[in-house]
């Protein structure tokens, strides 16, 4: 890890305060302890609006720099009114953001040069599953494909890079894998 | 179905269009066959941005309306420089607005009065994981909670609206379930 002495800032990665983090995180694990929220407000037929804000983590409530809006809509093929992306589409973003961040931190901590990361997400889903229409068909994607493209010094080492991004991705690990989700409802 | 004949708008859904769209796709499934995409670029250390616009379905390629681009970053206590919300934000917010999409669309099909739909979710998230400091712990959430609040005539079936919703939702089900990603590079 010394490596990175000489080099504080590569792939625009703080690498310095990144292992001062994981120093941190080593004396303390309270610390890694993290609870992220968004809040949804339906508009009308199949738009809503979320907003992402606050976060619990390193042990303290915290919010975000700017608190942001997100609205989701279903286009008019899918009888909505496309003021925004489907809830699918925001999966992808998900994915390949999480996947890219990983890709520039692991990148920057090897001392692996990285001058562009692009990627396409694709996923393919038959909605013959959520219109009830099939009970062999799932409701969700039937498979996602990631195409990375990746330019640096040696391209050996970047795909070991992508590699490690996989491998530690929380977004990857809760699409792949799943999670449970539990629903309350308060009506009236 | 002919319930509905007279209550053309009910939740800013288009009931009409909705069931016509079912009859469409008894008619010819491959109609049902949709591609979702996004394409992402890496801007800086955990800085990236995405762009949605393209999808295929209903047997050709399509356009939403406006193209969209959303920034995913890390808060500066995750070492990044919180231009925007995390990758994992962006999956709350993808499944509080299909959950929500469904809620509406249902309770228009059903005719169940529906006036408000609010919701959070929360998702907790231990990164030893992530740091690969913890093999026990996994990368992503470890769970996830959503509470909806809804407000309309009959909170009886308000509830199983919502339990409808649940069972028809594509974000739930890959969220819950996982699905097989794939990832190609080239690398250079």
């Amino acid at each position: 890890m010394t490596l990175m002495s000489d080099r504080t800032n590569p792939n625009g990665v703080d690498v310095a305060t990144l292992f001062a983090t994981l120093d941190a995180v080593k004396g303390d694990p309270e610390i890694a302890k993290f609870q992220f929220r968004a809040s949804n407000r339906w508009i009308s037929g199949t738009h809503s609006r979320s907003r992402i804000d606050g976060f619990f983590g390193a042990k303290q409530e915290m919010t975000h720099r700017e608190s942001k809006t997100f609205d989701a809509d279903h286009p008019e093929v899918l009888v909505g009114k496309d003021n925004a992306p489907t809830p699918v589409e925001f999966l992808l973003h998900a994915l390949a953001a999480c996947l890219t961040a990983g890709i520039a931190n692991i990148a920057a901590a090897r001392g692996v040069n990285l001058t562009e990361v692009t990627s396409t997400v694709e996923g393919d889903i038959d909605l013959l599953g959520i219109l009830g229409m099939s009970d062999d068909v799932r409701n969700g994607y039937q498979g996602l494909r990631v195409n990375f493209v990746l330019r640096g010094d040696d391209p050996e080492r970047l795909r070991e890079v992508v590699e490690q991004s996989r491998q530690r991705s929380a977004v990857y690990d809760v699409i792949t894998n799943g999670v449970p989700v539990s629903i309350d409802v308060d009506a009236a």
